[in-house]
């Protein structure tokens, strides 16, 4: 089984790199697709699903509440079962590419080719305007602020379930991409060449 | 010009991956030649310039004494600054890769192509074991005591010329790769195609 993980900043372009990264090589791409069927599965807003799974859920918590006693946090913590067992589901159908979710250490058994995307503040402000008409209503300072909120969530949710490395920490990926002097597209053929002898590789040592 | 500076962990490969990547492009590459050229032009001792440069200077330092007051330094600082020279001259005769020497910082002005190589403690202990007839002597303890102090040494002479990110931060690299699952030979054609793409885009970005 072939699987790339992909964890990213906001703005970094990491969903591009995944869904392009997963149509060369001809495997199956898993992100939005997650919060779906998790949505139809619970029978919630997949709207409020993302927020409640994007959320920097410490910001909740009275003072003095940890994540273990808190009552927001349980609820928080059976969606994430529920994302973790779709995700190992998806996983073991073929290889895939999988954007968020942490994916990378859901899916350690599989010893996945793991990558996190990242790029400067300004390229990821640029890029976040470039895509969505809703950040037109934000200022500079606005979007920067909502960039740095959503990667707090993301770290947040990513240090619940390791004690390894924090998120983002190089040690942890296979394979460290800064997208802020790149396009997207023409950096495609160079990570698929190296996801190959990756995987290639991986097989010979196993 | 293309340059492109690899910063790199003791025992990862980094000087593999530049000599190779170098030879792939047909890049000049320079590692040892800039202490070779160093040795000459001061007239001093190769193995000396060697360990002078690579050590972690401060664990020399009388306590209370800063790298600015001490006379240790001083020698250190002409040292360093012959160093910053030769690589600029280096650099600009032409495309090259530029292992060590801190050229990621002195070449900031050509916009060179940044590499980080790291890897796992455990395979980086293997690869100084598998190059080095030295390494026999030491015990797995030792060696892992030896390439720390070595890395440290690299991130202090690093940190000394920037105050922006520090050494092995992944925010001030383009790439960062985990050798640890790879042979570093089948990695070459995609780093090499990922150069090229990330160069045609500086350029038309420029």
């Amino acid at each position: 089984m072939q699987i790339i993980t992909i964890n990213r900043e906001f703005g970094s372009g990491g969903r591009e790199i995944g869904k392009r990264l997963a149509d060369s090589l001809g495997f199956a791409y898993y992100d939005r697709y997650i919060l779906e069927e998790l949505s139809k599965k619970l029978a919630l807003d997949e709207n409020y699903l993302e927020r409640t799974l994007e959320t920097n859920w410490t910001q909740f918590m009275p003072f003095g509440q940890t994540l273990t006693t808190n009552k927001f946090s349980t609820q928080n913590s059976l969606l994430l079962a529920e994302q973790h067992k779709l995700v190992k589901q998806l996983a073991s159908q073929g290889n895939c590419v999988v954007v968020g979710s942490n994916a990378d250490l859901i899916l350690e058994e599989f010893n996945p080719l793991r990558i996190f995307v990242y790029a400067d503040m300004q390229s990821k402000i640029a890029r976040c305007r470039a895509r969505e008409t809703e950040s037109e209503k934000l200022s500079d300072h606005e979007l920067e602020q909502k960039i740095k909120s959503i990667d707090k969530g993301r770290s947040t949710k990513h240090d619940m379930v390791t004690s390894v490395y924090p998120w983002g920490d190089k040690r942890g990926y296979d394979l460290c991409i800064n997208t802020s002097n790149t396009v997207i597209k023409d950096i495609i053929p160079s990570m698929k060449q190296f996801a190959v002898s990756w995987f290639k590789e991986r097989n010979h040592g196993n």
